[in-house]
């Protein structure tokens, strides 16, 4: 399916946003791409780095004849945005996001929407530890999954061609409940999250383990950590304020199989704590088979 | 300084065996590698890749007339190797190893070995999730860090001939006291292997979320933790079994911190949130100064 739309508005161009102007563009996906952000030194940053043709600071002006609408902002501040933009909103259009939550994006945003926009929120299940206007790039989507949630009143159609829009940028695209979005970032994003910030945390607060130490011998394990906690702690304090239940949840079945393991290293179970990781490699093949990976040692690494 | 050696002996020739292999082959290090290990296969293995000189299925041979020599099988097996080796080693010889534990390795070790020898336990901070022969590669150790912990009765002189080995194979070199060692690597290694084994396994045995949908949407986050989950189960059992008192002192504080973050997400604190969030993103600048990892986003992996 060719897609394409008229005026593509972007409200927050940090690293999802940015990188979807670049892979729009690319790709030929839109006309004209409109970005609206918060900061003035944001927006100019935007603007030297060209990834739209209009900026402003004003997310209603931004809106304004748009046919595609994505909220890219931590989204502690959706529902501010969404006030602002409902009634700026161009009859037709399809309002999405790209917010790591769903159901309390549903929550706070549709309510003020009119009824004669499609609302379709969405999470590109793709991303860095980068952010800002900078740390964008086209290539981000490519081969990574986007999940889509259709709110009662959007269209097929509309969602057919939100869809088309992420295929466009090189996603595989799933439709999905909210809530059911909601429990499995929860295990797959969320609770990593919530666990590397909480160990580097800790290593961070030994007296019996020097800072120096914590960092120069970091390459036994703990340095994988730190990647995904180096992320935007705005953004994830968002994520942790908007999905309670389904963290707090998965967090419950973590640390039950927690104390199992916590119990077999006590009693010196050697069978078990050998039963535990070996079923733990068949996911890292399937990962990789699926494409979700890359097969090389180390992630690939660099090695001088 | 200078460094060579008549006859290296590698007694088990995984990952790491083979990458000392070829590292100090590659480098000049060795005149004759003699290596040992248990199955048929594996010594097959090792001799099509062309790793040493002399190979066998008896520690005891290998050994014989080398002047150093390196465990460099999964720790539960030392004990039994120490007493194999022991009647043949020759006077003079350095006896190291590579475990990633070291009080135990002391323990199990030192009172099989004669007075004649230096005994110098060391421990490579390099690796990778692939295991065996073939996984080696000589730059491993390159820009690492190895730390040696000279045991009484080991010479100033042999301590710094060892030294100077892993500074020929490109690493940095920490002396340290096997307690403390364990110590710290129960931090920066144990505890974060525990953690993603464990995680690994919660998200495969949940019934509210599909195999599937884990694999599909692991680009979130999860696949990081996959890949040490993917390291080898008897090498890591070993360490568990052996390193238990300060595994369980670091678990107890990973276990605390958690509690307060949880506490956190549960009653909406947001300004906690952030703050823990905050601080994390230091530390991987300063192991990424330290050159202990890529700065590339994404540890570099490559994107379509
Ligand atoms: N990072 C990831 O890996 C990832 C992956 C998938 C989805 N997401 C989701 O994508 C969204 C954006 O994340 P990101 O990584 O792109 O964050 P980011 O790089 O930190 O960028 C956030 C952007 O939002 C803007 N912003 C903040 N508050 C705003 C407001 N009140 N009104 C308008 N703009 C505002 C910021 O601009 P100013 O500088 O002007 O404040 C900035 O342009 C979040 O909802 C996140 O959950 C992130
Ligand atoms: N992997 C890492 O990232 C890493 C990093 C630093 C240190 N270490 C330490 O390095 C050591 C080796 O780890 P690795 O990753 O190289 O493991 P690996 O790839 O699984 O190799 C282990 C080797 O030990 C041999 N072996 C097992 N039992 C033996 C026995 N009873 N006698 C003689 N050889 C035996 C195996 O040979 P068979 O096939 O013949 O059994 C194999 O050659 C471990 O002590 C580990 O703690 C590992």
């Amino acid at each position: 399916m060719s897609v394409h739309f008229r005026k593509l508005a972007l409200i927050g161009i940090g690293l999802i946003g940015s990188s979807i102007a670049l892979a729009a563009r690319r790709q030929g996906l839109v006309e004209v791409i409109s970005i609206a952000t918060r900061k003035q030194e944001t927006l100019d940053q935007a603007r030297d780095l060209e990834l739209g043709d209009i900026y402003t600071l004003d997310a209603a002006e931004a809106v304004r004849g748009a046919d595609l609408v994505i909220l890219c902002a931590p989204v502690g501040a959706y529902e501010e945005i969404a006030k602002a933009i409902a009634p700026a909103l161009s009859p037709g259009a399809i309002v999405s996001d790209v917010g790591s939550v769903k159901a309390h994006v549903v929550k706070v945003v549709a309510p003020h929407l009119p009824d004669t926009v499609s609302f379709i929120p969405g999470h590109p299940i793709a991303g860095t530890e980068h952010s800002g206007p900078a740390a964008g790039f086209a290539e981000l989507f490519a081969g990574r999954w986007c999940i889509l949630t259709p709110q009662p009143g959007a269209s097929t159609a509309d969602a057919e061609k939100l869809a088309a829009f992420w295929e466009g940028m090189g996603s595989n695209v799933e439709i999905m409940e909210a809530a059911h979005h909601d429990m499995v970032l929860a295990i797959t994003s969320h609770i990593p999250h919530l666990i590397a910030y909480n160990i580097v945390g800790t290593a961070d607060d030994l007296e019996s383990v020097t800072k120096s130490e914590v960092i120069k011998f970091s390459a036994g394990g703990f340095r994988d950590f730190t990647r995904i906690a180096a992320s935007d702690p705005v953004m994830w304090r968002d994520v942790f304020l908007t999905n309670r239940d389904a963290v707090l949840e998965m967090l419950g079945r973590f640390l039950g199989d927690l104390s199992v393991l916590q119990k077999a290293v006590e009693t010196g179970d050697g069978p078990a704590l050998e039963s535990i990781f070996t079923r733990t490699r068949a996911i890292r093949r399937s990962i990789i088979s699926a494409g979700q990976e890359t097969a090389a040692a180390d992630f690939g690494r660099p090695h001088e």
